[in-house]
């Protein structure tokens, strides 16, 4: 155990692991998921779980992130020029689409379920997760204010939680979204939240 | 149990056992709550239970629904012909305790959880409790709009997913509001959604 961080990484091992985590905690949440069912499903011993991880709460973090990666950045970095409009048009297809998804959808349903009862994880998601998505989401909307697209008086934090918030409710409500029907409740959020033009606004200005 | 609806109540009993009901969610979600485990808390047997609800997903509907009982209606009908604005001013103390109470936190932590997992419980939670509650903000939004309080273009049922989507969302993010900082947060939400004025409007309208 003392050598943990010295033994080289398997990374064959490691994708199963968080594969198999990942789908024991949608299954099961925490309380349904152990460190011996992980290694089981994933066809590893449960030392091998152990050599990378010290807790069921570190690998399931582990695969939300991961499970994560595959979802589209809001904000892309290299798009960091570009008007928060133009971000926010480029970025709505992907998001649709992970909005759509059941998989999705469970996952959010399971991190919020375990909030409470297991901090833990919920704190590890947070900090390595969600802190430094939002910090480059304030520093766009800070330039939203700053272009005066966006009301300066808006507390970009509670800007982030309205926008972030109603999108991971709906994806707990009855009756989830297609895609089609994701991509027109993006679109009213960001229009709602100052970051996308009225669609009656955009012809009228063209048109001259 | 063909005579279940004949059957007087013991509203004593029934008491207990929705206490046991929400105790028990809130300490293990839907997966570690049994009608047995109910019946013990409650100090009934299961047959009383069973009287009742045919479920654990009904009793567990049921005990969430008596707990938001104790929390303010975000419109009270009595207010029907107060502007919008003064409504939500009035709401306010009673949201920000609700929201800074953890017990509601660990709540909606379980709700959310049990979403995708045991639908049949968010179904029941969401046709009868939150669909009429809807239905109330829905007619106050419109009538924010019908008085040009609120733009007209909002949709009323997006807007509701963003103040309501905040604060839950806020809710179970890591360092929990107390209830001066949830009230802080209340109020910044519904500035942000047109329903309240901005602090430095009123005091200059009032001055003349």
């Amino acid at each position: 155990m003392t050598n943990r961080r010295g033994r080289p990484r398997n990374p064959v091992a490691d994708k199963a692991i968080l594969q198999a985590a990942l789908d024991l905690f949608i299954e099961g949440g925490v309380e349904g998921t152990s460190i011996e069912q992980i290694a089981k499903r994933a066809g590893v011993g449960k030392l091998t779980v152990y050599r990378r991880w010290d807790s069921k709460e570190a690998v399931i973090a582990a695969a939300i992130e991961s499970a994560r990666d595959e979802i589209p950045e809001t904000m892309p970095a290299e798009f960091a020029d570009l008007p928060v409009a133009v971000l926010v048009e480029q970025a709505l297809p992907g998001l649709a689409e992970a909005v759509a998804d059941p998989r999705l959808r469970a996952m959010v349903a399971r991190v919020f379920g375990s909030s409470v009862s297991h901090p833990a994880l919920m704190a590890t998601y947070w900090e390595n997760y969600v802190v430094p998505r939002r910090r480059i989401t304030r520093a766009l909307l800070e330039r939203a204010q700053a272009d005066g697209m966006l009301d300066a008086a808006a507390d970009p934090d509670v800007l982030i939680d309205m926008m972030v918030g109603a999108v991971l409710f709906r994806l707990i409500q009855p009756e989830p979204l297609d895609a089609a029907g994701a991509r027109e409740y993006l679109e009213s959020v960001y229009r709602r939240a100052g970051l996308l033009e009225a669609p009656i606004e955009t012809p009228v200005r063209e048109r001259r």
